[in-house]
């Protein structure tokens, strides 16, 4: 069932004991200030609650699970917080499939999957939800709770500057730094600090950009060569998607990340058109202004395919 | 005098007719939004005023230009806004240095040159001073001043990232964000779009990088070369002095900007060492954590000098 009021949710949330909480595969920084940020909450009231995901929280988000320890009990309740679909549970969670019995998103392309969701998709980050809730069950926001929640919301936001950031994050920013958040930190980590390895590889990433239809597309490769030769860890690549829109003229950016299994990953990033609607052409999905699909092929097969759906975009 | 609370600073405003309203020399955002935004709040009440600068606004602000022009009137009243010593209004403008009525700033080194001085050393931008001014004034923020104010609030904190935004910040920008201004596209001129040139530029800068004192200091050299052989503006040249911090490790980060006569300007941008201290070392100043002067000699004698005077303050 859909729940359509925060008040509803809330409602369901103080009715939760021995919660388990799941996140996405490959957690990013909202997923994880989610998760975290809504299992101290529950800790902090006298409930029992862990979290989980497929592949552990990266070392990157270390400053929120520092001193985090599972606990024992016997799972009654299992929420999913920032997962669109089951699949994005991952391999080790799939087993989470059809027993979700609450999930939480901002996600418009959310399945449903869950037995009641809460699904804004009007809102920047999964952890703005959480904020707004707890605001509403009148939690005591700790520092690490607001760390949690910053983090999502910076990170979700591209630090306050992407077209989602409405004036609900900067008002819920303004509340968790009176909180007591590590706001220039947490900027300076997610955001600032780059390891040597990264500029190098951002370097030579920019020396496969191409351009089509007029500089209207451009697109970057990530390849393994790069990823292995500069040394840099796959967590490092999040800011890369951004850098084909970061030039003048391009209206649609598109980032080719090559995986593991050497299949290439494309995220789309738009100022005006339909990102998901292009991303759903190849099976994936996302939000209007940032999307992600894998795409077969070869790189040169895999540029020319994107870039061809892509224009029918523009 | 100075006045030190914003109740007496919003009084004096009140009185204020026929007013000249002065930012620094080399326009930035910060000053550009203050300036603008407080004489468009004069004539939404009927107030004469218009705005001055020594070298024209830059044609990246030109959104908030837009329609602007000046009045016919006897001046009556001078306000400077973000010019913290006569010398920064620049030669066209130094008539007006022993006569400023009222000068409003937020940089703690501000000179106390004008007969009244409103300085708050500890807010983010001037911008943020002009908003909360407005707000007890009780002023209609129009879209238009909401677009000035947010402007440089974004610029001067780095859209939300430096360890200067404060709560007052965000609540200033949700605010702004409420009274219409055009976040979204402020953002994308201001921080996310680049010229062709101006990536190929930061290609070529990321290749000066020199590190010293076990990489904890990192500077980097944009040359005449550069700028003209990538045919970018100065303008574009902005975001340069973060870019030396932003490598792991990096504590204190250097820039060296040739300048038209080939002389060098060094902004310092730091950690936790104090910016305007090593930059006061050079007759310079600023801000604690960014700061800015005038260095002698070649890039190399610039560079070592520089260095072993950041190095004091690590």
């Amino acid at each position: 069932m859909r729940i359509t009021t925060l008040e509803a949710l809330a409602e369901k949330i103080k009715s939760c004991r021995d919660v388990t909480i799941l996140t996405h595969s490959h957690p990013d920084g909202d997923c994880t200030g989610a998760g975290l940020g809504l299992c101290y909450y529950f800790r902090s009231v006298g409930v029992r609650a862990n979290v989980k995901n497929s592949d552990g929280f990266p070392k990157l988000f270390d400053f929120l699970t520092d001193g985090y320890q599972d606990q024992e009990f016997e799972e009654k309740f299992v929420i999913s917080v920032d997962v669109a679909t089951p699949e994005l549970l991952g391999d080790s969670l799939s087993c989470y499939a059809e027993r979700v019995d609450l999930c939480i998103d901002h996600h418009r392309s959310n399945s449903g999957y869950a037995k009641d969701s809460y699904v804004d998709g009007g809102c920047c980050a999964a952890c703005l939800i959480i904020y707004e809730l707890l605001k509403l069950l009148g939690a005591k926001l700790t520092p690490l709770i607001a760390d949690c929640l910053y983090t999502g919301i910076a990170t979700d936001t591209g630090c306050f500057m992407f077209d989602s950031t409405g004036p609900g994050a900067h008002s819920a920013a303004a509340g968790l730094m009176e909180a007591g958040c590590r706001a220039a930190a947490i900027n300076r980590r997610m955001f600032q600090i780059k390891s040597r390895g990264r500029i190098l590889a951002e370097h030579r990433v920019i020396d496969t950009m191409t351009f089509s239809d007029d500089g209207r597309i451009a697109l970057i490769a990530v390849t393994n060569e790069i990823i292995d030769g500069c040394g840099i860890d796959r967590a490092e690549l999040d800011g890369f998607a951004g850098i084909p829109l970061s030039v003048e003229g391009v209206e649609i950016g598109i980032t080719l990340k090559q995986q593991p299994d050497e299949s290439y990953r494309a995220s789309v990033r738009t100022v005006s058109a339909d990102a998901s609607a292009i991303a759903a052409r190849f099976g994936g999905g996302g939000h209007i202004r940032a999307a992600g699909c894998t795409v077969g092929g070869t790189k040169e097969e895999a540029a020319r395919a994107v870039m061809a759906v892509a224009a029918e975009y523009l």
